[in-house]
């Protein structure tokens, strides 16, 4: 039987849980709908902008192999491998001409822009700069990285070999003729490698990744401006290190790729030191909202702890990558906190990436934006998500995301089927056919029927998500991951019921948010306040003054399957002489003093700034 | 009778204060300590610096004309002028051999840089690059700028006109060469030209700095990587701009020069839109300690509000820019707000720049370090004080305001003297020469005798710091600037007493540190709390748990005159399973939990990291 996974251990490796085998998929409700948006809208309307941007023109140009201008970034390559891999994976959902013809014609590019030895870089072959001569900035391998996920997804959900020709080729060369501990200064490639060795089995691959993550750490890579090695994740081996470091995306990147190799090699002892730096990541330097990375400068993570909503970057590639890292994480432990962390980010850091509409970006996901924010930078949340970036990796990692969605849902271990997101749909797992009905985020309840089983009994395991404080599984009380293990018939169904409804958030001392401040969620969502749903008074201003917190009706200009949330607040008062320098002397903090009541609606974190840009926030006072 | 002021508006100029003329001293006491430091330790070692990174053989190469490898940074040049200026400053002060001699080598040195026709900057002379082709990086003009101030001063302090004969021949080069609305990335000419314009009576120069100020902020600069042109003050021109924006040494820089041409042409319009975006600056972008600029990303200014005291990048220029725009803006209108602003910012911005013993230093001054604080970066105030920097820019322009401090402790007008920083010393003013004895800052009494004094009455005004709840003059309350009206008599005494005691400061409500926490301020110093004065708990953890504050004893390893703040504490409780997920759902914020008594020892901001790095912080949270 096929295998169409996204990620998928070789059988001698060390899993947990391994991805179910084929043709199950996502079909309608709330994971549907944006499945259908990313195909219909943003997919199409990603390869329009990435022609645009001149990176077709790169790989024509260096089709030519004559030389000439090379347009937009070094890692232009990477946009159309990414895009590439979103159109591989919507070809496994539902192949249909256009998207074939798509394909076709951009993998066949990519293949003649290879040169003959395999080597493939449209920035280096035009500019005539040496090869690997600037790992640490030139994104060659990252480039190749993105190459060889596009390939892998296009054998597999589309049978279509193309890109897995140059890929293997490519990676054959590298095998053979990368210097010796050469680097690339943004991880990716890692995990490439991994999966074309999963792929076709050829271990040189898996040799060279395992040789790339053994060999960083030691400060190898030049230095660049003020940033020290950290920032690429050279300070310290990975095996070594206790926590996060540096750039978000890379750090994910490289994590995810790391714990490929230490499946596929069996390597404890690094799996280990990854469950660590992914714990203490989760502990100190993730936001409310799953979101990675709290320093623009140099796209980082910063110190623990260091969590300041309106500063935070949240790159929508992190929160990819951060997916990507967790779903390794989850197969090879079974450990329920990596799926609740992939839950979280999906929908509260990568969704906010794209608008409802499916045609403009959030680059940056900040958790907080002040009345007056400086809109100067083309990334700032305050000018609302744009048409597109310089720098367009974050749309197009998007798409990829969300056209492989259907795989992240469920995995298999030789006891039976693991579920852990919940979208409507189908998923199928060897002999077992699981069918499942719900409306959830917004409603709780989740009917999964058994379509076809084997006779011989097995377990089915559901996630109960860490944020539902009561879960029943038919009116039995759950946690962790539920089992129920029978000898299932055809036409069995289950129930879940997660008690979906608005609850107050609050942090630990050390995030300084914790300071008599609350957020608001609703199963697995994150909400925030918006200025269009307070006129009168400036979100900044905006406190909670009491814990009832009550669904309310449809917001206008929002789709209306949205449930917002509705709460009592006031707003600070902001006196005149406030307005003066803003410190006192006092005899201890300030007693809040507050105009009127305010009736505060909280909408989704993932939908704000689709009814124009403005002040908002995920936390707010409460007094 | 010389006038060595370091600004010195014309006489027809339109402002409220003028400089005092010349001859007072800052002796002893606390300013006193600093300048011996600077001059005994920081200026020679910042020569050695200097020359270690290449800038003096960047002017050797460029005197040779034939070419060769430019070292270090494209502003090199800067670190230079710079330093000369402060040594012109430190030779006003008390001329010596080495001072004379170590000048005169640099300054010849400059000379013979300089091409025939007046153009000098030794990156774009040793790279042959095309003069003014890059004007948004090259940083030519702002070189121009710091070599016209540093000629200045050594025409002012020392009777020196090397620099002088550069200055005037490049700036009549630029006069005469200079493309029309040809703009510098980086501000700084626009002051240097306008104090060459009142040294030498030149108009053209100051119409050429007019010119640059009317340019600027219509988007004609070329945009550099994801900035948009606010970040170079190049999005709205400075007449018509309500808030300080972008890079903030930059934006103060700029602002200094655009005052400086205000009064020089009687604009209003200009002056006007200057003050209202200095008050917001202070009420919106200001922290505690003065300092400006909290995102690292771009050296800038945040929104509104946004003053995370962790991510606080309060550069050290930004610190001593701030000083001489609101220097500027006390003489065109002679409000003490102006002063309160300088005062706070030499104490706690500028001064954290540079170890107690002189041979370290800040670049970034955080408000906060954490536990674990990431210190990749060089400039990370995790890793403490530098010995120097790539980017030298902020020591030696330390060095310059340390040594040219004296000059702005008062001024004059056709009714008096008004003393407006409180140091030991002599202020002459015309015809009055003032003693000032105190040890202020630790002590707030000031004695100041009147030595020489005409005979006709005039007004001896005190300005009495914002800080300040109570303050007597000879026995009388006294606020804003107290005046005194007599016909002095020399030996005539007067006594101002100000209420140097600790005191907790709060913020307003749209500051998040407002939320539940107090800062510390003694007299004009912020204090804060570090690592090594709380064995057995993190500093992270600490709060306030009373609001009776005390001078305490001597603390170890801190000049003895030091006096700390000691307070009651506690330490927020961290439980086992904050370690983890480190948000909960919650009825409201977290009620604080703690550990046992803790004794709080505060010390002045500025002294910090004079026991080793470690985690800091200024806000803490009282309950």
């Amino acid at each position: 039987m096929s295998d169409d996974s996204v990620v998928r251990p070789r059988p001698e490796a060390a899993v947990a849980l391994r991805p179910v085998s084929s043709g199950g998929r996502v079909e309608g409700g709330f994971w549907g709908a944006w499945q259908r948006v990313n195909r219909e809208v943003t997919i199409p309307l990603g390869g329009e902008r990435i022609r645009e941007s001149g990176a077709f023109a790169n790989l024509e140009l260096a089709a030519r192999g004559a030389g000439g201008e090379h347009r937009g970034k070094v890692f232009a390559d990477s946009d159309v491998y990414k895009w590439l891999e979103a159109v591989a994976w919507e070809r496994g959902r539902a192949d249909d001409e256009s998207l074939a013809g798509a394909y076709a014609r951009a993998a066949e590019l990519v293949a003649a822009a290879q040169r003959p030895d395999g080597y493939l870089h449209t920035h280096t072959q035009l500019t005539g700069r040496a090869r690997y001569s600037d790992l640490a900035s030139s994104h060659e391998l990252y480039c190749a990285g993105h190459l060889m996920q596009a390939a892998v997804a296009g054998r597999r959900a589309a049978g279509d070999d193309t890109l897995l020709r140059v890929a293997t080729r490519f990676a054959d060369h590298l095998v053979k003729d990368l210097p010796p501990d050469a680097l690339d200064g943004h991880p990716e490639i890692e995990t490439g490698l991994a999966e074309l060795y999963r792929e076709t089995g050829a271990r040189p691959y898996l040799d060279l990744a395992a040789r790339m993550i053994a060999t960083r750490g030691r400060s190898r890579l030049p230095l660049k401006g003020h940033h020290g090695p950290g920032i690429r994740q050279d300070r310290v081996p990975l095996r070594e290190a206790t926590a996060v470091e540096g750039h978000a995306v890379r750090a994910v990147y490289l994590a995810a790729g790391a714990a490929d190799v230490a499946v596929e090699t069996a390597d404890r002892g690094l799996l280990t030191a990854l469950e660590s730096q992914w714990r203490d990541m989760v502990a100190t330097r993730t936001y409310l909202t799953g979101g990675l990375g709290s320093v623009w400068y140099g796209e980082q993570f910063g110190g623990p702890h260091e969590l300041a909503p309106e500063t935070a970057y949240c790159e929508t590639c992190a929160a990819v990558g951060s997916v990507q890292w967790s779903w390794r994480m989850l197969l090879a432990t079974g450990e329920p906190a990596f799926a609740d962390l992939m839950e979280r980010t999906l929908h509260n850091a990568v969704l906010p990436g794209v608008s409802l509409g499916g045609d403009r970006f959030f680059y940056v996901n900040a958790l907080r934006v002040r009345a007056g924010a400086n809109p100067d930078d083309r990334r700032s949340p305050a000018r609302g998500r744009q048409d597109w970036y310089g720098t367009a990796c974050c749309p197009p990692n998007v798409m990829r995301l969300l056209a492989s969605l259907d795989h992240y849902r469920a995995t298999q271990d030789g006891d039976g089927v693991q579920v852990h997101l919940y979208a409507g749909g189908t998923i199928r797992a060897g002999e077992v056919l699981l069918e499942v009905e719900t409306d959830y985020p917004w409603d709780g309840r989740v009917e999964i029927a058994v379509r076809e089983t084997p006779a011989r009994p097995w377990t089915l395991s559901l996630r109960i998500p860490s944020w539902a404080d009561q879960a029943l599984v038919n009116d039995d009380p759950a946690a962790g991951y539920h089992r129920v293990r029978r000898a299932w018939q055809p036409g069995d169904r289950i129930t879940l019921d997660l008690a979906v409804r608005p609850r107050l958030t609050t942090a630990v001392p050390r995030l300084d948010v914790a300071r008599g401040q609350v957020a608001v969620e609703r199963g697995p969502l994150v909400y925030c306040l918006e200025q269009t749903d307070h006129p009168g008074v400036i979100v900044d201003d905006l406190c909670v003054a009491s814990p009832d917190l009550r669904d309310g009706p449809p917001v206008p200009g929002l789709p209306a399957e949205v449930v917002p949330v509705l709460a009592r607040g006031r707003a600070h008062e902001h006196r005149p002489d406030d307005d003066g320098f803003p410190y006192r002397t006092a005899t201890g903090p300030r007693e809040p003093e507050h105009t009127g009541p305010v009736e505060l609606t909280f909408v989704p974190y993932y939908a704000w700034a689709n009814r124009g840009a403005g002040p908002m926030t995920v936390w707010a006072p409460m007094h």
